[in-house]
C-alpha cells in the first residue's frame, strides 16, 4: 500500500479535506497542530487568539489531542505573567514518529524523528549499491527499518508512516521506481518489497532534500529551487510552499537542461546535458580523477591542496551549472536558488564561476544562491519529515489508526 | 486599485476563502455556479447530487443566485423524464460581465465576455504602438474600453473587472509593467493610468494566453506549457490547473533560456537566449527580410510559397524552441506543450524540426506538441474569462458589488 503522506496536505492544516463540518474540525485540529508544533509552548488561550478560535472551542480541540496522545500538558505556566495562568501545551515527544529512508548509491540510512521534530534514532548502513538488484538492497534496508523501529519503541514512539527517498525517477503516487540508472534498477515496485506495516510513501531523493529545506531551512523562503547533486543531478521545484511534482512525477530533473547542445551524448538520451558536466563523475573525469567511493572528499581535499586540474574543473561545473540555473530561473523566477546534496561540500569552487555566469546572462539583479545547511543528509531528513507533517496535517487520521 | 481578480482563487470553488461557516456558504455558491456553468442547464436535484450537499441546501443557494441575478430559472424541464419535472438552472447572459483589454505591439483589442463565456462586444484598433509613450497608448485603450462597456451595457451587462494583457514583465500583483522592451515601457503604473470604475488586474500576455487555454481548449491538460510567440517569445507554465507566477511574477521566460550559450547577445543581459533565433524578428533576419508590421502573415505567405530561406529560418526556429523546450519539459514535466500567439501560425514550418529536437534528446516518448487553437486571439479572451472566473469563484462577492 502506498499513501503518499505529504501530499495529501502539502501546505498543512489539511487543505485537502473535505468542506463538510466533519472536515472543519479536522481541519482545525491540523491549525492547532501546526501552531503549537511552531510556536509552542502555547497556552489554550494563545492558541486560540493565534488561529481566530473560541477559546472553548480550542479546548474541545486540544483536549481531543491530549487524549490521543499528540499534545502534551506541561502544567501550570509560570506566575509573572498577566491574566490567569494557563497550562502550556507542547506537541508530544512520544506517539507517532517518521520513519525515514535512503537508499544512496554508497550507502543506506534510515531515521525515526518524533513529532516535535527531532531525530530520535539513526542508523547507516555503508556499502556499494550500484548494479546490485532491488531484492537484496531492500531486504537490508527493511532490516534496518526494523531495527530502527525497534530502538524507536524503547522511546514510546510508534511508525506512524514509512517514506523513502531513491535516486531516481519515481512514478507519481505509485511507489515506483520507473528509472534509476545509478542503481541499475528499471521498473521496481518498492511498494511490493517493501514492508507492509505502515503507510508508505516512496520520492526521489531530490524531492525530499527540497522539503527539507522548504520545513528545516532558516530564512528558506517558499518559492526556490533546490538543486541536488552528486553521481546524478536533480532538483527539486518548490512553488509557493509546495512541490512540484509534474504530470508523471519527473519534474526537477536539472541534470538533463541541454546545456551546450551539441555536447557529449548522455544516458538520458540527449546530448550536451548539465549532468555531462556537472555530476561528480563528470568533474572527476574533467580532473582526470578515478571514481572511487568518497568521491566528494577526494575532489574537495584536492581543490583545498590547490590542484589546479581539480579546480578547472571545478570552475567549469559552476559554469554548466550558472547556464542550466539561468534557465530555470527565467523558467521559474524563483526567490532563492538553493545548493544541497553532496556536491554542496564542493561549494567554495563551484559557486563563484556558478555565480557569475547567473549574473553576465541576467540584466538586473541576479537569483541568489545560498549553499544547504544539511548537505547529504537532506533527502534522509525530508523523508522522515514528510511522514511527521503529515501527521500535524492531519492529526484525526493518525489518532484513528493509533 | 488593483484587484488580481483570477489570482485570489485560482482554481475555482473559492479554496481561499475563509474557513467559517460564512466562507463555507460563500464556497458553496461558488460550486453551485462552476457547476451550472460547466454542465448545465440542469434542474436543482442534479446540482445537489454533483456538489453532494441536500436538495433543501442547493435550493437556498440556487434562489439566492437567481435573485442577484446569476442564474437564470429555463421554466419546467419538458416531460418524459423520471421524476417529477424540475426547473432547469442556467447561468446568466445578463448582469456581470467581464472586460478583457490588449495592448499589442501593433494593436490594441477589447472585448466583454458574459458569465456564459460568449464573447459579446469586441473592438480592435490597428496602429504600431512600439516606441509610443504609455499615456497616449492608454488614453486611446480607455476610450476602447468605455466604448465596449456602452455596448455591453446595452444588452443588459455590467463589467465585474477588467483584465488587461501587455507584452511584457508585470510586477505580481501590483499592476505596473516592470519592463515592457517590444513597447518600449519600463515601470509604467497601469493602474495609475486606466479608469479606477472596476476591479482592475494586469497581466503578461503570455499568461492570459495559457489561462485560455486552459479554461477554453478542448482536452487540455491541467499540466502543460504554453509558448506565445510574436517578437518576444513567453510562456505560460500551468501546473495542476493553476499559472505558475514565479516570485516576483516573471515565470515563464522560456525567451530568455540559453540555447547556444555563446551566442548573440540578448537585451535580457544574456547571451544565446531562445528570443535570439526563435523571436519573429530573429525569423526575419534569419531569412533575410524586413520588419514591418503583419510579419507571420510575411513569413508564412512565403514559407508557402516554398522560400528555401524563409523556410530554412523557421526550421532553425523550430530547432532552437526545441532544444529550449527539452530543457523546460525536464524541469516541469508538463503533461503537453501547446503553441500559441502569434507564431502559432508558422507551425507547419516550426513543428517538424521542434519535435525531431525533442525526440531526440528524450529516452522514452517525447512530451506532445499540440498547436493552440486560439492563436494571436488567447491573451484577449484569457484576460476577459479572468474576470469570469472570478464571478464564478466568489458569486457572493459581485453581488454585494452589483
Amino acid at each position: 500500500m502506498t499513501a503518499p503522506l505529504h501530499e495529501a496536505h502539502p501546505t498543512g492544516a489539511g487543505r485537502a479535506l473535505p468542506d463538510t463540518q466533519q472536515g472543519m474540525r479536522r481541519r482545525n485540529l491540523a491549525r492547532v497542530m501546526h501552531t503549537v508544533s511552531a510556536e509552542g509552548p502555547l497556552s489554550r488561550a494563545a492558541v486560540a487568539s493565534r488561529i481566530g478560535l473560541t477559546r472553548a472551542a480550542v479546548s474541545t480541540l486540544v483536549d481531543e489531542l491530549i487524549r490521543t496522545g499528540l499534545l502534551d500538558e506541561l502544567g501550570p505556566e509560570r506566575p509573572g505573567r498577566v491574566g490567569r495562568p494557563g497550562s502550556a501545551l507542547a506537541v508530544s515527544g512520544h506517539g507517532p514518529a517518521g520513519i525515514g529512508a535512503e537508499v544512496g548509491v554508497d550507502h543506506l540510512a534510515v531515521c525515526a524523528v518524533d513529532l516535535r521534530g527531532e531525530v530520535r534514532v539513526r542508523a547507516v548502513r555503508q556499502g556499494a549499491n550500484r548494479g546490485r538488484a532491488p531484492e537484496p538492497v531492500v531486504a537490508e534496508l527493511t532490516a534496518l527499518i526494523r531495527q530502527v523501529v525497534a530502538e524507536a519503541g524503547e522511546e514510546g514512539l510508534w511508525p506512524a508512516g514509512l517514506a523513502v527517498a531513491v535516486p531516481g525517477l519515481i512514478a507519481r503516487d505509485a511507489g515506483t521506481v520507473v528509472s534509476a540508472p545509478n542503481l541499475g534498477w528499471h521498473g521496481t515496485d518498492l511498494g511490493a518489497l517493501l514492508p507492509g506495516d505502515w503507510p508508505l510513501s516512496v520520492d526521489n531523493e531530490a524531492n525530499f532534500g527540497g522539503l527539507a529545506e522548504l520545513w528545516l531551512g532558516e530564512g528558506t523562503p517558499r518559492d526556490f529551487l533546490h538543486v541536488s547533486a552528486e553521481i546524478g543531478i536533480g532538483a527539486a521545484v518548490v512553488v509557493d510552499g509546495r512541490l512540484l511534482r509534474g504530470n508523471r512525477g519527473f519534474a526537477g530533473e536539472l541534470g538533463h537542461v541541454p546545456v551546450w547542445p551539441e555536447g557529449p551524448p548522455c544516458a538520458c538520451g540527449g546530448r550536451g546535458c548539465l549532468e555531462q558536466y556537472a555530476g561528480e563523475e563528470a568533474v572527476l573525469r574533467a580532473a582526470g580523477l578515478e571514481l572511487g567511493e568518497d568521491r566528494v572528499g577526494l575532489l574537495a581535499g584536492r581543490a583545498a591542496e590547490g590542484d589546479e586540474a581539480v579546480r578547472r574543473a571545478l570552475r567549469d561545473a559552476g559554469t554548466a551549472l550558472g547556464i542550466a540555473l539561468t534557465g530555470a530561473v527565467n523558467l521559474l523566477d524563483p526567490e532563492a536558488v538553493v545548493l544541497g546534496g553532496a556536491l554542496s561540500g564542493l561549494a567554495p569552487w563551484l559557486l563563484p564561476s556558478l555565480e557569475a555566469e547567473l549574473a553576465r546572462r541576467t540584466a538586473g539583479p541576479a537569483c541568489p544562491v545560498s549553499v544547504s545547511r544539511f548537505g547529504p543528509e537532506g533527502p534522509l531528513l525530508g523523508a522522515a519529515h514528510s511522514v511527521v507533517r503529515g501527521v500535524l496535517d492531519d492529526p484525526a487520521a493518525v489518532a484513528e489508526r493509533g
